[in-house]
């Protein structure tokens, strides 16, 4: 049974089992620092497809391929599909997943949708719900730019704060059905939170304050500190957002400083691959989870991990309509 | 506990009661059939906001207020909410629900957003995961139209299958804290649905498909027929798509057709409105839901419902790359 501590967090009495899980990336990503740890890379940004959105619904399905592959899973195994992206109707997951025929939820938590999936995906298998879950998100640099910034062609120049759009994805495989491996320990669900940031060249500024806040009051709800866990990983803050957050938190008297890492500035290499504040997209978190984190918990160079992946709620209409850009961050607490 | 019956079907052992519902509703469906039976309804297409986008973020905002009213509940007392919409990042809830500082998570169906918060909201606590949650989605026929088809001002011909965009919103409170009242039964999350349709004038022919899908596997599951149900209320099918959906089933040798009924042909006065195929929108199967149908089971009127929402998943980016437009449908079983 699940047993909800406080307002915000749940902790699993049964902990869902993490079965399965793939990363997939693009080749600037193949690049990087995590280049080695992807279970595929794509030199080709199209994947042989006719457009960058096409192309990025072809790395959903092989993302959730790979990983029922590797959890010796098929899809007839699978109760339920929880999936989401970036694009507008969240399309990319419709056109990729589709062929699956998988129950589907579509879910939108913007950058924060692998915590969101896997809170999902956790609560319906805890809950009794289901057997056995999916979860599955991406982001491709070309799509998102394009559909939230300006056309590709146009060349603009990007600020220091400015982050750049993972190309990429994940996907998780949660059941109850083993009882060995990385658990899911418990969640916490976020809410939105506004502090009047405007600047879409700024996202790890808008998004700082909500992973302060579900971070905080995780810590709070469970009575813990940052130090009982071996990393407290945000989604995609970059290295202004992180900043930022240690700062807020700070403030409150936690200092997160000694546990702390966030997927953007893990993916790239700093300078030299001229990504300025660092990664971004929900292809980031997943693709940073989906392999170096999960891949050092099932080593066991990691035990406790809280992975807290952060949303910007903007639309380019909200922007152009003066509305400030709401963030939120949901927690998972993962431990092997 | 939670009784998963075949592969789409679960049925709850201790069905979670709606405390309470609303809707709102603009002038136009004011005027309409059910124009009395709205809790709130709005002449001002503005919601006296500076744009379409932020009115449909307003209707959110109120008719959650209201639900809450009517159940007696405030935000404090609700663990969870789901919500959506049709606006690009779903912007719509996330901007209208952000201040009530509840538990968010951001769910995407299209025009079937009402069923699958509902399905997620009663989930969550019949797994125990929650003692409350809400469920919220809305449209507008403006930002709709501007975002999806044309600009306003260019009064382009509406062909006879197109539907009307209802401007409305709905919204559910759900507790495992009461056992009297309308009861959710039971839940069939619905697979992604393409048959190859691309007109977006014709979305009820897209629908229909996914519609058929899902009610033929909850019969199917749950070994019962049509007429074990005082009503099977698809979402948004419009004329079109309901004479399509009572086609496809009697091609299996399934007749619903005497106790079917679709929110888009309730909602307005078929001729005198001119809606062509009749209403569509997260907020047509939401505010017709929260109104003329939950209000009948209150009063003993109807007793058994399945109530499958329908949602078109495609997008403007979508279309103009040919692609196909994948339904979906999602059933919520609700007695009293």
């Amino acid at each position: 049974m699940a047993r909800r501590i406080g307002k915000y967090t749940i902790f699993y009495d049964t902990p869902p089992v993490i079965e399965g899980y793939a990363s997939v990336a693009g080749k600037k990503e193949s690049e990087g620092p995590l280049g080695k740890m992807f279970d595929r890379v794509f030199d080709d940004e199209y994947l042989g497809q006719d457009s960058f959105e096409k192309a990025e619904s072809e790395m959903q399905r092989q993302v959730l391929s790979i990983a029922m592959e590797k959890s010796g899973v098929t899809p007839a195994d699978i109760d339920i599909l929880f999936a989401g992206d970036l694009l507008n109707q969240c399309s990319a997951s419709t056109f990729g997943l589709g062929d699956y025929n998988i129950p589907y939820v579509g879910i939108y938590g913007a950058c924060s949708t692998m915590a969101l999936g896997l809170c999902m995906a956790s609560s319906f298998v805890e809950g009794g719900l289901a057997q056995r879950t999916a979860c599955v998100t991406s982001s491709h640099f070309c799509s998102s730019e394009r559909q939230f910034r300006l056309p590709l062609e146009y060349g603009g120049q990007r600020t220091p704060t400015a982050q750049w759009t993972v190309t990429g994805a994940g996907s998780v495989i949660v059941t109850s059905l083993k009882n060995t491996g990385i658990k899911i320990r418990g969640i916490t669900l976020g809410r939105t939170v506004d502090k009047g940031i405007n600047d879409v060249n700024n996202m790890g500024a808008a998004m700082a304050p909500a992973a302060a806040d579900t971070i905080k009051t995780f810590l709070t709800e469970t009575a813990t500190s940052p130090t009982d866990y071996d990393l407290i990983l945000t989604g995609d803050l970059g290295q202004v957002g992180s900043r930022l957050l240690c700062e807020i938190l700070q403030n409150d008297g936690i200092d997160i400083s000694k546990v702390h890492s966030d997927c953007g500035t893990n993916i790239f290499f700093d300078k030299k691959q001229d990504v300025h504040s660092g990664g971004s997209g929900c292809g980031c978190s997943a693709s940073v989870l989906c392999s170096k984190i999960l891949n050092n918990m099932t080593d066991g160079n990691l035990k406790k991990v809280l992975f807290c992946a952060t949303g910007s709620l903007h639309s380019p209409t909200t922007v152009l309509q003066n509305q400030t850009i709401p963030g939120i961050s949901h927690l998972v607490y993962l431990e092997v």
